[in-house]
């Protein structure tokens, strides 16, 4: 059986992932530890790794040829074709192209960084001018590569095989029925006590019941960490993964719940097929999959009231003497998931509900089309976003870009593509737990109980060790509950969870 | 004027710089922040990249010679000078063996800090063979391609110029010298009375006074940051300058003056002329250099009456709750100067004094030389060190081999010839202090004041500025101080100081 090229196929890519690896963590050092003064020569640096990853993956066309003819199991077949997606999507681009995307992308999340803070939208325009313009070219050549138009070619990068197509017609059932159950969630809610979490509460305690939690749920921390930056997110690579959240003095439950959420991400890493960690095949299938499995965490599971019934009482040791006023019922578990559950039109995507959330991520969607195609103006973002706002939410931005369009990372990193794969994640993460509910019928009372083992195998077995051996999401989606993805299971568990 | 060639060298160090940045970075968070789970992928990234630096330094033989005939400046002709010895150093080396040193000097890294910690040097030595078999292999290539013996040809790569041949009659001077010091200072001491300064002082009041002494000595904080590792460095690159040290909560003096001494190799890095800091004539000159850059700052200055006259009512101010005893006296600046300038012999060198410290390196260089020859088996390293210990020092490490041969991580991590630096590092500091002392009048009283700009300024225009500009060491130094390296001013400092 002769699989000389494929050998040396999966060779070139443990090279590859060992640069990646240096990517990964000199990204995550730099949102949760460089020294602002570090970012022009961490930006270089970053960009000429960036270009010497595309070129090296450039060379492997031949290799990817000759492998495919050779004699291979069906894991390696398929590692020889989540191969050639990677060298299509690298070979499509200039490498001057990507240098320059990175450069500028590291360039406008650093400024991004301090004028958010300022709420400066107007002296971000040139840096974040660069980057739409150089998005536009890459998505050309792109486009032009996959033979698909520009926004589903970004796409891509992100979660091979989403296309609007794909995206509409969910969004569309979401525009439809959200507005509705919005109505009567805050009718219902309006009536609903809630007793509030609020006092001091330190960064040193927060970030141990973190990690306790992160524990609980079944995070390796001999090969991950938790750390703190501007924007919570989940990095570095399966042997050591990087968590970060932010902390907020006066309340801990958002940023426990941010925690829970990059936690889900984390499991997803630590628990790829380790044989094949370093090979394309290895990889998480898309950012659908993976908001899937932080938001299964997040939402399905630490926001429903059977975890919350085993939660409570821990944070109740941790954070009650923090806590201003000791009323009467704050601690009851049944308030607890009140609070966890509140809906409330707000400004903030990564702090609004399950409920809302989607139209911030639409809203997302529909300005960064027009906005790739050119017939929007940087510069009039912020009046979109704000009329946008009004539209889904009934909020204004007006002169608060902060809260606004300035609120998160992504496009200014040169992320244009990767929204909808929020939404689409929590589609999936509904759609697991309903069928993780069927599949496991003792789920609700071993969350009670904080026992995360017989769902952490089931997940581990349908989701995590499948990695990228299936095609799509779609594909693994459709073999762990029977259905492709859809709308259904997600607008069934709201109407469930809050009406 | 044509200097094509030599343009196109200088854009392959500035590529060069980019990966050695993400080198200094990887290296840095693997003892500062890594899980050890992260271990085994950490270090074969490096080893990845430490193979690529090679290749890319090895390619760039005709383009430094090319660069050779053209009409440079002084500066690019130094450049090309620095250049061509860092391609020589490379291009010795086989990339298979650069490759398998790098890893294997991880793993055995990795594997002393667990067995440091458990004493168990038996089970060091499988690995720590391989790391000597590597290294004197590559010292057969490096003595070859250098013409010069095996450990001359190692200590090439620590501090250019540097041999045998300059270290032997210095450490003759300090072998005859320093034993007779020794006996008098040790005399002298047994009838001063000193106040310890033992209490339980927390991390969180170690740290963030640190941090206060750090901008006191001019560390910018722009552009690094200080964390904790094992064993105390100084990292990074010179825009973003990573220091650690480590704590003890019993006592916070010692690492106060590890932080002290990182800062002092910090200064340099961050001092180093800005528009040269990709190029190779743009890094500091050698380890010995550096060394005396920390020296000069931890022992010539801040073990100084005059300074510690400022620092010591600031440590009062932080420290003095978490006394035991709040005995009278111990506060005085002349008690604090006892404190900081006892000598005892002691097992380990990095805690020692300045007049035993010296010794811990002869100990150490002669070890290494017949250890590198062959002469002496791994194996027998605790013993050898045994006899040595009891010989210079007067002292056993019988059983106690990680107080005694594990104490250090140079060895394992595959550096032989790295400690003579140490201490020329001290004659370096010994004479720049002398000299500068002559050239400032009122350094005393400025330092008394905390005042450190006239002591900067004079530094960064003698020696940091100057990098690798010229030659050596020696020849910063005899322009500097008007001598070239000697134990003279060291000697003579200690016999001011101590006797």
């Amino acid at each position: 059986m002769q699989t000389k090229n494929y050998q040396q196929l999966e060779k070139s890519f443990q090279q590859i992932a060992d640069f990646e690896h240096l990517q990964a963590l000199a990204t995550w050092d730099e949102s949760a530890m460089m020294p602002e003064g570090g970012g022009a020569s961490r930006g270089r640096a970053l960009s000429t790794l960036a270009s010497l990853l595309n070129q090296r993956i450039k060379l492997l066309g031949p290799l990817i040829e000759s492998s495919e003819q050779e004699d291979l199991s069906p894991e390696q077949r398929a590692n020889v074709r989540e191969a050639k997606l990677k060298w299509q999507l690298s070979s499509a681009l200039p490498e001057r192209l990507v240098e320059q995307s990175t450069q500028a992308g590291l360039e406008c999340g650093q400024a991004w960084r301090k004028l958010r803070a300022e709420n400066k939208f107007n002296e971000l325009i040139p840096s974040l001018d660069r980057v739409i313009e150089l998005t536009r070219e890459s998505a050309g050549y792109l486009s032009e590569a996959l033979g698909m138009p520009s926004h589903d070619a970004l796409m891509q990068l992100y979660e091979p095989g989403l296309t609007c197509a794909l995206i509409d017609p969910i969004f569309s059932e979401l525009k439809e029925n959200l507005p509705v159950i919005l109505d009567e969630v805050l009718k219902k809610q309006s009536v609903q006590q809630t007793i509030p979490l609020k006092g001091e509460f330190s960064t040193t305690d927060q970030k141990s019941f973190g990690e306790w939690v992160m524990k609980n749920l079944g995070f390796d921390f001999n090969h991950g960490r938790l750390d703190t930056s501007h924007h919570p997110f989940c990095g570095g690579s399966p042997r050591d993964v990087r968590l970060t959240t932010r902390y907020k003095s006066d309340g801990f439950f958002d940023s426990l719940m941010g925690v829970v959420h990059e936690t889900g991400h984390a499991k997803y890493e630590q628990n790829l097929p380790e044989q094949w960690f370093d090979q394309p095949v290895g990889r998480a299938r898309g950012l659908a999959m993976h908001e899937g499995q932080s938001l299964f965490h997040e939402m399905q599971v630490a926001r429903s009231r059977a975890y919350l019934k085993f939660l409570t009482p821990k944070m109740k040791e941790k954070f009650n003497h923090g806590l201003n006023q000791n009323t009467p019922g704050v601690w009851d578990a049944e308030n607890i998931y009140h609070l966890a559950t509140r809906v409330q039109p707000s400004l903030i995507r990564v702090e609004s509900d399950e409920v809302t959330y989607p139209l911030h991520i639409i809203l997302r969607y529909e300005i960064e089309k027009v906005w790739l195609s050119g017939d929007l103006q940087t510069a009039d973002l912020p009046s979109v976003w704000n009329e946008f706002m009004q539209k889904y939410l009934g909020l204004s931005t007006l002169g608060d870009d902060r809260n606004g369009c300035m609120q998160d990372v992504h496009w200014p990193s040169g992320a244009i593509g990767y929204f909808p794969t929020y939404t689409l994640g929590a589609m999936v993460a509904a759609q697991l737990f309903e069928a993780a509910t069927k599949k496991i019928p003792q789920l609700e009372s071993q969350l009670e109980r904080g026992e995360w083992a017989v769902l952490n195998n089931w997940l581990r077995e349908n989701i995590w060790q499948k990695a990228s051996f299936a095609k799509s999401t779609d594909e693994i989606l459709t073999e762990a509950t029977g259905h492709p993805l859809s709308a259904q299971s997600f607008l069934t568990h709201l109407r469930r969870r809050y009406l």
